[in-house]
This record gives C-alpha cells, structure tokens and sequence, in this order.
C-alpha cells in the first residue's frame, strides 16, 4: 500500500532478559555495540563478537555486525600516538543479506553459511508463582537472572577445523575470568556485575586481551588480564556437528533501591554472579525446554508474520524492564518504564495487566496493593475555581532509576501545568479500578477484592464526584480538575505526548469511554462481593454514560470529536480502547451490539470505519494507524489494543488498508528508526521514526492478539 | 627559557578525593564536564553547576565553564523531535580570564566578580594510623568517603540580592532529592551511590528538573525527579557575605573486589550514602582544619609556585586512585594504577613509598605483607639458554579493575616477550626489599622486618644469582632473565614504553644503580636484625657493584650508556634513581662524595652535568626533563625522584635551565595536553602532551622536595 520510508534492511536491537532482573543483553542492531547492561536506558555499548571460521589456518573471521573494531588500548600502555593505534585486523563484518535472523517470542537465533553457522539467545518466560510463596529451587530456577543461548556449526561436509567465536568487549569496565572468582568454566566476567561462561570442554579456549582475533599478548594461562576485550573461541572438527552451550549472567547484590530500600529478589536466592552461571549451565536444558515451548505457541498462534514479530520484539523488550525486588520480607514488583525508568508508572500497569494475568498475576495484585498502602491520596476538585471534595485517586507512578518516591506522589506529575508533566488523578483512579476488577475476575481472587472493598467503594465515588459534586448534574463524564493541578492547571491523560485531542482529560472521549468500562467493571465487581445497591448504582451510571456518549456523536461527521469542547474534531482510535476490560473479561452483555450499549457500539462502528481512513487515523504516507487524526505522533501499544478491540467488537472496519498496517508496524520496529532501542512505543507515523517511549516494555499489550 | 607549545590558559581537572574511597569528584577542566566517579578510568561526564547571578531578577547567571548546556530531556517525554530541543539558557560561561584559581595541598578554589564569589572544595589528608587499630569514631572520621567544599558570595556593597548555584546534571543516572532517603537536609544523590548537600537553611532552595536555571516544571515540593539535572540555589542578601557549606559523599557497599572478595573498609563504618552526607555536614570545620593545616603547609614550603602546584596536583591524583578495602576482618591496602587502574602496581608502591611513610606507613607494609602472601614466586632463570634455580620474586601487579589476579600472577605480566608487557622479575624484587627495609627503618617496625627476614634473606639470594648462579662470575649486575619470559622472552624494567634505554633489564644503567641501593639498604637492614655475616655480604656486593658501574663509564664522552650492550649510547637521568632509597634513609656512608661510592657517585656527577643539556636530557624544543635522550616520552613522578636526587647530591649539575624546567613540568599538567585527564604521567617531551598513565596517582613523588 504504502512505500516504507526507510530501506527495507532489517536492523534492530533486542533485549535478552532475565525475568525481574532489570536487565538486558542487547544485540542485533547492524553495524552497532551493545552486550550486557543494568537499569539503563538504552542498550549498552560494549563490543559483540559473535562469528565463525570456516578453515583455522589463516582465513578471515566471518563476523556478525555487532562490535566496532576497537581502536587498540595497547597504546595506552605502550605510550603511543593514539592515532598510530592499529585496530584489529583478520575479520570481516557479513552484510544483513549474508545472514539471516529469526526472533521468537523467547528466542533470537543468526544463521549464516547456509545455515550451518547458528548463534541464539533465549530468554524463556513462563507462569510464575507468586514469588512470596516460591519454594527455594523454585526461586533458583524462575529469578536466575541469565540468559542462556548458544553457538553451533556444521561442520559435517567440512574438511578443516572450523572456529566459533562469542565474546564481549568493555574497555571501560574490563572482563576477567569468571575462575579467578571460583568458577571453574572458560569465561569472563566485568568485576560482580555480568558475565558469561560455557562448558568445560578441550574445544573451547579463552582469549583475553587488546585483540581477541590476533592476540599479541599471552600471560601464563595465555589471556592478558589487563586488555578488556574477551571471547571463548571454540573449534569444531572437520567431518562434526557441534553446538556449544552459552549462559549470560547478571547480579546486583545489597540495596538497589533508594525511597524504599529495596535488593533483587533473585540476590536471596544467589550469592553472586558465578553462583547465577554455575546455574545457567546446569539447567540450560530446562531453559531450552521453556523457551521452545514459547516458541513454538507464538509459531502456531493464527497470527500473521509480522503481528508474530511485534509479539516477540514486545516480550523481549517487556522483560528488560522487569525487576522483582525484595522488601521486608516481601516481594516488590516493579515494570520500569524503558527508556524513562519510571518505576511502575500507572499508566504502563494497565496495559500489561493483560500479560501479566497470563504470566505472573501476582504480580499486578502487589503492584496494585503498593499502589493503596504508598501512591494513593485524596484529593480535591476545582469546580468553577473552587476546591470541593474530590477523592480516592493514585500516582502516575512510584518513582524513577530505581527510587521510590514520597508517599503519594509520583517523579512525573508537577502542579499548574495543561499539558505534559500534569497530573492524571481521573486516568490513574480509573487504571486501579480496571486493574484491581479484571485482576480479582480473571483469577478468581474475591478475598483480595474484599480485602480491597472499602478501596474500590471509594474509588466509585471518587469517579462521581468528578463527574460532578451534585448528583442531579451528573452525566458520567469527568468535567472536574484535580486540586493537585492546582486551580491554573488541568489534568491530562496517559496520551501525554499527543495533541489536545488526547491530551486533555474532561470532556475527554478517550477517557469517557473508559470510565464506561470502568463502571462496568464496578458493576461486575459489586456482584462478586455481593454488594447489590453499588452494583445497581454502577449500572446506573454506566447506562447514564453511555447515554451521554452517544450524544455526543456528530451527526454530520458520523464520528465522535475527540473532546467534547471548544469545537474539537479531532479524530481518535483509543475512543474503543474502554471496552477492551469488558472483552477481556467476557462480560458480554457489555459488548452486545444489539445490548444495552448497542447504540453507542453502534456509534463508535460508525466512528471507526469513518476514521479507519489513509489521511485519517491511517497515516496518508505510511498507511499506519494513528491513535490521533492531528497527530502524527502514535503509539504501538495502544494501536494493538485498539487492534484488537475492533477485529473483535468491530469487524466492519477492517479494510484490507487497515489490515495492511501490521506490515507497517513491523516494519517500523524492525529498521533503525526504532530498531536501535529495540521495541519503541512512540513513532511518527509518517516516518516510522521513534519519537519518545524507546527500550520499552508495554507492547506486550500484542498479547491480546492471540485471545483472537 | 622556551615558549611553551600550547597557549597559556589553565585549564586542567583535578581530581576531589576521600581518602581510600577509589572515587573523585573531577572539576576544572575549561568547558568541560566532570563530577562524581568511583573507579573510573578518567573523569566523569556530568554537568557541574558553579555559578552565581549578581541580581536576583532577571540577570544571566555567571557560570564556571564545567557544564554542557544539556540538550533538554524534555522531548524524550514530549514526543518532539530532538533537533528542536531547547537548550537551557539565562546563563553565560565565565572565561578562563574572568576568574582565578588557586589550588592548594588540599583546597581547590574559584573566585570570580574581584573575589565576592568563592567555590572551593577541599580534599584534607593526615596521618593516619593503622585502620586496624581505629576505634569507631576514629574511624568514620578518617575513612568517610566524602570530600568538603563551600561556596560564597561577599554582598556586602550589594544593594540586592544575590544567588549561588552548585549543582550536577546526569541524564544517564538522574539525582533524587536525599530527603526521599530520610536525609532531612537540601540535596541530592544519585541511587545509593554518590550525592551531595548542604545545611539546612531557609536561603537555599533545591531544584531539580531538566534545567536549573529556569526549571519549567514543579512539583508540589518545587522540583521535577524525572529530570536528572539538580541544582541547590542559596540566596545572599543585599548587605551581607555568606558562605555556604558543600558535602560530596560517595558510598558503595557489599563486596566490590573479585579474585580476593572485599569491600570498602568505610562500609563498616557507614550505613549509606546518606550517613556519610551527614557525618560530613556535621564534621566539616574539622575537615576544613585539615585542609587548611595542609595548605599552609604547603604554602610555607621552601619551593618555587611550580613545584607547589605539581604537589598540589599530584596530592589529589593520588587520593583519586587510593583505596582501603576490609577484608577477612583486616585492612586491604590498594592503589589503584591511575586510568590502568591495576590493583597494587609495585612500581608505584616504591615510588608512592615517600608519601606513604609520610601519612599512612602501615598501607606500606599492608601491600608487602600482600605481595609475599599472595603475589611471590620463585622462578628459574635462563644462563644461556638452560633454566637453572633462581629464587624469590614478586609480581608487577595484584590484579586490575577491583579484580584480584591468581596468586603468583599479576595482570600485565605476559610470556616471550622483549618489550612491554614482558616480566619485571628484577625490578620488582629491587622493590620489595627497597620498600621493605625503606619502611621498617623509617618507622622503626624492627619487629616486622624480623617477620619478614626468611623473605629478606630470600631476596638477597635471588638477586645474587640472577647475577650469575656462580659466585666467582658476579659482579652486581642483573644478567640474567626469569624463566617466567620464556627462553625467548627478556625481562623489562618499570620503563617499559620507553626506549632500549630503559626498556631491558638486563646489564642497564638504571636497574644497576637501583641494584647497588638495593644492596646498600640490605646491608642496613641486615645490620638493625643482627645479621653480621649477611650484613657484610652485602657490603661487599655493593662495593663490588660500585665498582663494575665504574668500568662502565665512558671515557669520551664523560657518561654513562643506558644498557651495558651492543653499542649503546642512549643517555639516562634514572642512572641516579637508586640513591634516592639511601639518601631518604640518611644513609650518609653511601651518599658521602667522598666516602666508599666516592667514585661512582663523581662519574654520575659527570653524567648529570653532561646529560642534563638542551637537546641530550633536557628537551630541545620545551626545556623539560627527558628520562633518556633517546625518548621523548618522559615520565613526571621519575623527573620529581631525579630532581631530589640530583639537587641533593650532585647540585652542580642544576644550571638555570635544568632549573627552569619546573615552569615547563607545571605547564604540561595545567593546560589541556594532560589536564583534561588530571594528573598525568608519561608526557611527549617536545608537545606537553600526555601518552599514557593519565589520572595518575604517582606525583606524591614530589613530596620528597619537601625534603630539600
């Protein structure tokens, strides 16, 4: 449909990661460095060297693109002219079209040489236990923060001895042996921190050194301790298959968290890194297991090609910024905000809600709790310039770069603003309420939401009140401001970034939609607790708001306008993004076209094949969706909400145009306007080039694809 | 004399250390960024706020030139396009011109505006004694990794108010408020790793966002946590002078070395980051007492401005790179090796010996004890090509980047080679017995040298037959490699990026006169344990010594070649280095012009006299010391040991320009050629600017200059 903006090379950066160890190995973009990093917010920068030698005697290194032929450090010592240094030599860097690569959901494996040279990285996911009631070979196995993976040649046809290589070089943190630290397996290590290691075996030797393809310079055991760059160099026979195992470790001991001094979960479980790759090696095979199995589902799943990549380019991503911390006893969860660092930012829960109620439940369950016991407060509501009563709401989020902050307040949100950095008291009230109903529904944990009652009772009448302070004048549209803004400023959505059309939070369509959502779920929850009169009022209010709603709708545009002021015709997508808590939970009657809401499903039918249009919300150059007609900036995780929303509740809108978008949100992940921070959420939709959200975890929202 | 090669402006960073800590706080550089860093290789890359507005409304701050205007964050947030970021303004950078620095022993100070406005930072050392031995409060107040400062403004002909502003910016770590920590004071930190603040005063304001200097987003406290620039603002009233005090902690718990497990000996003494800024805060008119007890002493010193600021330098060099582990329940003494960064190099234990004995002799014998525990061994040497026993030696290094190498192994070290990176058997095992026996009869630790006497006794051995193993065929001199170079390979000196001239051990210049000090100091140490028969063993192997150097003279051109083979004629002003052991000790038989090396000692001095000329030993184009003529690498920390020696011993050899070499020496460090990396050692002779061994502990040689 449309022709991409970039050159169709695929170049991008994955993250390989632990579960909950806020860390990433991060590798693929061509031409660039990357390796091991820790509560950063971006990939490292550390050199890569992953390659093959097809005849031992005196042919050139075959190297995938992933390092920078260090400008030597021997110069250094030798007391050179830097500029006289002389880079490594005897290797060449294939081209993208030598190789090829293929990402699963827990795996990312290279192939070259017609596929007898393999190198993979795997990061296996699975359903978790809550980690308080994890037994202690449980824990050993589920938190390792390791990656495993390996490197492989066949060499069956071959007549010479072939050569692998994988190393890493990191002039500014040095690698030494991981056996000077009591591990007795070839690797290397940068001081307590990653490393990596592979089996005992007599194919395998160390290098270490200025160089690790020529090394100059041998001590006793043949590496030079002082050099920085590393590689286990194995060799396969002629006439052999061989694959050879690689485990990927980090560790951060003691305190990792200031506000609440919180450690690593896994550091309960580790005593430090060599004990993590001791580990990797032991139960690679169970890893592999795991991450096959993933694999293979994604591969079966009735997803086309590139909604396969989003899903595996989004969980990849998502696990890089998980972090199971540990806190008087208790697990603390936290999802980082990729490359902002915000330590569970509200808005980010909601939207892995849906991931994590597959993987980890437990986890959304204490990040909801935390949010009640530390980020709620009560607050007030401008009603014409005066401060009544509002009530319950909670942070943006709970801090940033591993500090908590003060109770109550998020690193985000900053007074008498109108735009970005306000506060989001209605959008986060109403993120609690979908996230605590669709976590106790989906799991079936009525005793949490009794525990939680009082919380959700007050939470539904902190949405009335927002709505207006006086019942009679009641229409279940938020129309208030947090005093938090204070009286010159006003609340924002989620959709910071984008134009007023989402950006504004009364009279917000978006935002009015979810609180139709939120009701329903309120009514849902109600029942479950057996509170008749609240359910009665919910469903009330529900039916109010969606009566609300539809008028709203233009009649002469058939659509809705993004804002219910000022004359406002912007179009959204996220106008459907409030029924995807209903679908999720299968609450039907709520996503009957010819039910309660059936005319305002209606409407937003209408709404949506009229904005499913190229230079609507279809980008007129790319052809990718636009959660705003006025905005070039959008956002993936939220396209694949809306995605999913629509092939389900509105089927009528799916063009072959709009379904051709999947090639282009791939597209845009995959090359390197996005592709040097692995899976990016925010991108100008003309040009496919990332435009904020990058190394970041909330495309797992694709997960909902494949309840499809 | 001689222009110098780079324009005259100052322009060098200087590191701001605690004792023991491996961390400094870098500032000075002209339009360069600086800040906190713990073990790193050079200075950090934060943005460093020094400023003052002379008026409160609406005035350009003045700003020291230590920042880079951040392109704002913001739009990573936004969602706008990087290139049209704004950067901050409302500031402009003060020019090298506008503002006076004095660095003292152990200040650092700004002034600016004639002198109303002062930014110092103080680094205070003293003697201390051994840290096993401290009580606890002793303890927290030698060992806090913190470094003091202040910053002022005299207002007194002020008709309004005035502002001071410190502050760091880090995009890559962010900084939180430390009150978020329970640090009731202004301030900020970055994780629980470094940080700084101030007294709690209704003057000083904190702010904290993506710009200091007109912070467009606040939360309800007045700040933005997601911004990473942070800044502290204080308020001088018109009328009045005011100066505020500064506290820059660092903090790293757990264990933080490999190979051998330790952590800092400060974390046994301080809980976090937060104690260590309080106790600073609370201390800090003790640590000003020091610091200024420190500069007056040095500020009496009977030496020219140059000299005073090379020790000034190197004093904070020097603190940079120290640092004092725990381990096992004992004190681990390391220096670190400058941007190398290897652990316990024993070429500068020798060299930092001088300083060492002056304020921390226990750390001497703390590295000893080390060095024959862990990093001895007894190798082979190679006569003609057959290995035959040859004795006791000590390893070049303990390892490198907080790793401790294997036992009997360094990390530099390798086999079968000729040049640098080969073994410095030889001169490491001169380096045991010259710190030993330096130490023990300084300090008078008769009782550990006894300990000790096995070792001392060994080494005498082994130095004999690395002359020759047959008694009848020595004459003194080194003639023979370690078998750990291989039967290919030859040992080096500690001179290992200079030329032949310094660069072989075998029958040179330097390590025969380093030998012969060797000697001399056996033979008095023999003499304080009783040892009658050794002791004149000894003796004779220095007078036979004296006398072999003797026959080496060269009768046409009056001096002495570098190495004893093959025709050279290399000039070196080392010859002389091995007497600075003897003169340190007041040894006066051995330095008597007249006495037994009477001989000897005349023939150096017509070494020096004819070496130490424009173009031969003193560089042809800047007048500087070159360690040999046929170099022009040339190390600062030997020319300050030579210069001792020389002035000392052969002051005939001191003309006018061997005089005036100390304004070329101090230039090269106080401009960008080495400043940029702080104190730097190996120097291009001719340009001033550096080659290697940057942000380097060795200067503290100069201390010996306060011998004079």
């Amino acid at each position: 449909m449309t022709t991409p903006a970039h050159p169709a090379v695929e170049s991008f950066h994955t993250q390989h990661s632990p579960f909950g160890a806020f860390a990433s190995f991060s590798v693929g973009l061509v031409g660039s460095p990357g390796g091991f990093g820790q509560s950063l917010r971006g990939a490292a920068k550390q050199n890569v060297y992953v390659g093959y030698r097809a005849d031992a005697a005196g042919a050139e290194w075959q190297m995938l693109p992933f390092f920078r032929p260090p400008q030597s450090n021997e110069v250094a010592f030798t007391g050179g002219d830097p500029g006289n240094s002389v880079a490594p030599s005897g290797f060449r860097m294939l081209a993208p079209a030598e190789y090829d690569r293929s990402l699963g959901w827990a795996s990312d494996t290279w192939r070259a040489d017609t596929g007898r040279f393999g190198f993979s990285l795997l990061s296996p996911f699975s359903q978790l236990p809550d980690p308080a009631t994890m037994s202690r070979p449980a824990a050993r196995f589920a938190l390792a923060p390791v990656v495993t993976g390996w490197i492989e040649f066949d060499n069956r046809a071959g007549r010479t001895p072939v050569e692998l290589i994988f190393g890493v070089g990191d002039s500014d943190r040095l690698l030494r042996p991981v056996q000077d630290a009591g591990l007795d397996l070839p690797g290397f290590a940068a001081g307590t921190d990653f490393g990596y290691a592979t089996a005992r075996s007599s194919a395998v030797v160390q290098r270490l050194g200025f160089d690790v393809f020529a090394p100059k310079f041998r001590d006793y055991r043949g590496v030079h301790v002082i050099g920085g760059e590393s590689a286990l160099v194995f060799t396969v026979p002629a006439g052999k298959r061989k694959r050879f195992p690689l485990v990927l470790g980090f560790y951060q001991g003691g305190t990792v968290t200031t506000g609440v001094s919180a450690g690593y979960a896994y550091a309960r479980f580790f005593s430090d890194l060599e004990d993590v790759l001791a580990h990797g090696l032991a139960n690679l095979a169970r890893y592999e297991r795991i991450a096959a199995q993933r694999d293979r589902e994604l591969a079966r799943a009735k997803l086309d090609a590139d909604q396969k990549f989003l899903l595996a380019q989004a969980a990849h991503s998502y696990l890089g910024s998980s972090q199971l911390l540990w806190n008087q006893g208790k697990p603390l969860w936290v999802v980082n905000e990729g490359e902002y660092r915000m330590v569970n930012t509200f808005d980010l829960t909601v939207d892995h809600l849906f991931w994590e109620l597959e993987w980890t439940p437990w986890a959304v369950r204490n990040a909801l709790d935390l949010f009640v016991d530390r980020y709620s407060y009560t607050d007030k509501i401008n009603v014409g310039g005066k401060l009544v009563p509002g009530g319950i709401s909670f942070t943006h989020d709970m801090g940033v770069m591993n500090h908590f902050t003060p109770a109550g307040h998020s690193s985000y949100e900053c007074d008498h603003l109108h735009g970005c950095f306000s506060h989001m008291t209605m959008e986060q009230l109403l993120n609690w309420v979908l996230c605590a109903v669709t976590y106790a529904e989906k799991t079936g944990d009525v005793k949490w939401l009794r525990r939680r009652q009082a919380v959700l009772l007050a939470c539904a009448e902190s949405l009335r009140r927002r709505d207006h302070p006086n019942p009679k004048l009641r229409d279940g549209i938020l129309k208030h401001d947090s005093s938090r803004c204070g009286l010159d400023g006003a609340e924002i959505t989620t959709y910071d970034s984008l134009d007023v059309s989402l950006g504004q939070a009364r009279n917000n369509l978006y935002l009015a939609v979810k609180t139709l959502g939120t009701w329903v779920l309120l009514e849902q929850a109600f029942k479950s607790l057996g509170l008749k009169q609240d359910g009665a009022a919910a469903r009330d209010t529900a039916d109010l708001l969606a009566k609300t709603l539809a008028t709203k709708f233009e009649a002469d545009t058939q659509s809705f306008p993004a804002v219910f002021e000022k004359g406002n015709r912007s179009r959204i997508i996220p106008a459907v993004e409030g029924f995807a808590y209903p679908l999720y939970l299968g609450l039907k009657g709520a996503c009957d076209r010819q039910g309660r809401f059936g005319e305002l499903l209606g409407l937003l039918s209408k709404h949506l094949c009229g904005i499913l249009q190229p230079g609507v919300c279809l980008d007129g150059k790319s052809g990718g969706w636009k959660m705003s007609s006025t905005s070039t900036n959008t956002w993936f995780s939220k396209i694949a909400i809306a995605q999913h929303v629509v092939r389900e509740l509105f089927p009528e809108a799916m063009t072959d145009a709009v379904r051709a978008a999947d090639r282009v949100h791939a597209d845009w992940q995959r090359r390197p306007g996005c592709g040097e921070h692995a899976m990016c959420d925010q991108i100008n939709s003309e040009t496919g080039v990332t435009c904020g959200s990058r190394y970041y975890p909330r495309g797992v929202t694709t997960i909902l694809w494949l309840r499809e």
